[in-house]
């Protein structure tokens, strides 16, 4: 990440032979946050030569104005980590901060209710997204689709109908006997012919939280064992209601996107 | 990106024995878009076995309900880069279309304003945002810190003030010829000061687009070389009040941020 | 891994001209096996430019004096593509034998019983290592550490005790509400306990298939959805016992090791 | 390697949450053994934090019951490593051990009789292979196809056989003047052609002890320097006997196979 | 880098038993020298185990016979790591010296002339190149064609002459305003074209100094912003006269080649 | 390679719009060489997504003002390769055509003389460097430590002088049965101390060619296969002289230097 910003050199520090000048870098919120990629700032920056002070790890919470990181070093090399480690910091802690308040929200509505994040994040950074979605207090709902068995339309498509799948169930499910197998249906009537088929989990795709409270309703009582999962359209403004209706984990993409965390950086002389 | 996803199997589509059914997958999106990520999406299914077909080269633009790309395979291969490729072709070219869209906005305003997207795009993926913002119509505002030079308040702090560093001005542009010195400023002041110091670039940070034209107003009659760039705060929505204002180049990271397009994705028997 | 064995030529070839000989390669199995790394072999010695012809793809079957690749080239290409390729094959098609024959054997005791490989394969080569396993038919018991729960002795010790870990399982089993608990277990008391206690899966370390067999008359009644697994000395030469025991899937690390299936490698002039 | 095992946490250590608890893990094997693999346990523990302490390092024996290897963090850490080091250590502790008493055998059979590791080990894991071969007291017969000459049957079948390639030996000889030149035969008559022709190995592939000490009486009186090396079916079990007869070297892949020797692993509180 | 040199280990050391030997090695030029890569001699003996000593950073001048750096260790470490060691030095530490040659020659022509080098270093080490570059002083003309802007003799042929190209100049200075845009001529017919046309750098493509000088004196009364390089054969031994002759930047790839400067190498029992 | 020069896109060529111009490049060199980087140009116009004609492949003789490769393609695609190619056929025909030169001197000395390059090749690209070698005709001196023994002056130093190193050296020549033993001696009576000694190869470093002469006759008589080589100095003004003296071997880093051979590139609309 540093060689993508920074291929050489600074050319301005050098130009100005900030080389010479001892400074300190600070990184500090200008909101409350969830902190995420102290552990990569000080990555970058000890690469740097620079002496470097973690004041808030990943997953820990800082007011407004706390500052989160700080490094020491020559002004060259502040400039250098500078932009890789604000960019970091303010993407990061943005997606922890927004699964902190989902899984809040969600724990209001029922107690232990599960915030899952999807696999829609962005390409490419894998894993520093699922850092900041455990930070943040959730969990992946799906590490790839090398692990784990969700069943969903464009399968009912594929092999004739949800119909044809419910009736395949119980042999997919004795092929995987170590897997929770999931379905993904949309209406109560396909929800209970999914937990009669034998699904391990029901995962509700893009329902209002009445709609999912009425399914939860219906089919908890005769299977106790079932876990209730709402996808689509779950974010931290409904999270507390979903939970309230009954979903034992939310699925969600939307802590990945939205406008980063704004972290003041400033870089004084010592 | 794929071995992320899909570190070995689709254990799903390996279950149901997907790959015994030849299908496509196809790729389009739900709304009007300046498409981006078409040929990582060629890559990819290649790479899986898929036959493909790319329809709208990343830069076009497409309608909604235009499909931009079209993979054949088996339902398995085709299961297996389905996310990978949404992922890439919903978050790029969302990217590409904010970007074309403060363009056009920009070249309302005054023709030939061009739109820079800076440095904070997400970290370990520079390469595909700036393809992004290229197919947008934008350009990158520094490729990174070793081949530009940027003077800016931070560098006043450390060196004495802008008026120190103004005095310099000629001398560091002597150890840069082949370069464009820009620097940053907030007020009229200080623009004028660095205009007189010799700047080539003046790139004024956070201000209205009035007081944007005032400076450009004051500047440009004597110094009609100099470049003037508005930073900070700038999006589709202003774009066109910036250009009009007269300011040469738009510095924003405002394109890189928002939700992904929406793309629906069908598989399906053929 | 062609550089590994081939750094910059081969220089036998070199020296003897065999650049100018035009030849052909060929593998063939000494023994009935089930094929793994052909796919490879393909890709191997189209790096090298030849041209090649794969006769039995990963998972088929090949008897004894079936040859199942073919490359053609001149006899330098094929000489440094030779040993890496003949590796690779005689490895992984004997971890894909040997599953095989556990998966057969544990079919003729119970039909359906899975076959299930565990972690303890090479490190550096999972990749492989996992694809010879899917290519006689079993199945990874975890993907890695990441993605399942298992919990076992060392944990009882860490945390009190198995009756310990047992009256916390309904409060494990709701933070991880996608994934079937595995709780690995030594006696009949243990497996009633574990079961009791809401476990989704019992694995048995190290009990002979009567052992087993009791504790499945035991649990399963009672608790038909529970998964017993058959841990620790499982092999081709029991696996039909412990099929027949009612295990459901039997988890064993046999299938990686012992000694290659034999390649026949001849090179010949065409 | 351990990206691998645990791409992103261990989840069963999180979900109970075991970060909690400071413990230390014991590596200890259960048999006498050449360590091997001790170093990369150092490396793989310290990258998770944990501070190590490596008590015999490659190439050392451990008696049984005699701990190699030991590190301290907290729990979920420690689980992290478990798996990764302990197959590093089981392989390739069994790959030195095997390896140690096959050099043992050798020099009980004649002193300084070299025991040589062949290229037929697993690919992808080289480095890991030679370093065993070494630990055990071996060494690489070839380190790839680069790096030295070896004339074996399948030369003579594409150059008109053993007869054609002996007269042309002195040609081969002076066009690597730097290594010596490897003939391999499976006859007395071949072997007394080949050193004639001026080869400086003569390698014997399949031969019994006894014909090995009949070729050695033969040829060496009138060529002292001709290196005789034994190739094919050796192993521990006859490494004394083919010392005996007289050979140089002994070379084999033997020692590359088997199970991996057990260690015993122990996660403790501290 | 130093695996390519010491893929496994040093064969003649372990032959030897060097690893029982506590020794020093010492890098002493033979002749006066810019120092480059001792960070890099750092970094590869730190790897295989040794201490080490930096006695002069890259860019400080070191006398003939004055130690650079220093490591300790065993004879073993030493020898794996000295020829790498060697070769980085004597390679870069000549580029850093003709540099510098350069750069002394160029200032005194005439003061705050830049010395530039190109893009014509060797493939695949491009880094440590431009270190060795600026350590002796200069700067790199472009870092890559992704950041700047250079229109030559190719180009005219492709667009039909220069003067159809300078005719475009204003529009394609329009494109990337916040770039200088520098073309390339061989006359003063067309140096007074481009200067007309706009262009901010004139670089000069294989004139003497005299020819340099007269363009100089032309142009830049009337355009006194106008950055002039000269390029093609410029060197140590006529820097001073292109400099003398008004040229504001020198454009080279002469310091990249010649034989590396040689560096004393000594291991020592300590 | 590629990345390094073009990390994103030609700037130039953007602004210019050259896309959209049908051309051809070709690669023509201006003196006599042994072509060496053919294969490479066509791997990086390929993956540009340009057509390629390879005229002629490493190792094979062009004459002046003869294209040695072409590609087709639009002229943004051309400029792209451009410098990295020319650079690669450059640099590596350079090492080509000298060692060829060496290699033709060092035959008419004497018939069979081969000639090998030392390690001492830049660091970081070692893997063209020996294919230029091999395109030559020569061969490489020892691939790396790991895979050869040479015993030189520095050994002595560490193990109490020459003569206690040929005392021995049985014992260390039985511990590599399968290589060469060389030992580098600098004076007639350390060659014939090291030839009674056994060495299997001496080097003759920085030797004029009549003490090699001298060194020869007094050798060779009694000591036939002892294999002379002369390093230190060779290059292809003194070959044919070190030939005719009646070395084996030259062993040499001449041929890594110097200046790189000129291609003259075009780039023209077709």
């Amino acid at each position: 990440m540093l060689r993508e910003d920074v291929p050489y050199f600074d050319l301005t520090s050098r130009i100005m032979d900030l080389e010479t000048i001892e400074a300190e870098i600070l990184f500090t919120p200008k909101s409350d946050v969830t902190v995420c990629g102290t552990e990569e700032a000080e990555k970058i920056f000890g690469m740097l030569g620079a002496e470097t002070s973690l004041l808030k790890k990943s997953g820990e919470h800082a007011g407004q104005d706390q500052t989160v990181f700080r490094a020491y070093g020559n002004a060259e090399q502040l400039h250098m980590g500078w932009k890789v480690v604000q960019n970091i910091l303010e993407h990061f802690s943005g997606i922890a901060t927004r699964t902190r308040s989902m899984v809040d929200g969600a724990n209001r509505g029922k107690p232990n209710t599960e915030v899952c994040g999807t696999r829609k994040h962005l390409p490419g950074i894998k894993h520093l997204s699922l850092k900041a979605l455990c930070a943040g207090g959730g969990y992946p709902h799906r590490l790839g689709i090398s692990d784990s068995v969700l069943i969903f339309s464009n399968h009912y498509d594929l092999l004739g109908g949800i119909g044809a799948v419910c009736r395949e169930l119980p042999s997919i499910r004795s092929r995987c006997p170590e897997k929770k197998v999931a379905v993904e249906v949309e209406t109560l009537d396909h929800a209970v012919m999914a937990a009669e088929a034998g699904a391990d989990i029901i995962q509700l795709d893009k329902l209002k939280p009445e709609a999912v409270e009425k399914i939860v309703n219906t089919i908890k009582p005769s299977h106790r064992h079932i876990v209730i999962a709402a996808a689509g359209g779950v974010n931290a403004s409904n999270a507390e209601a979903y939970g309230a209706a009954g979903a034992d984990v939310l699925v969600s993409s939307w802590m990945y996107f939205g406008k980063p965390v704004d972290y003041k950086v400033v870089v004084r002389k010592v």
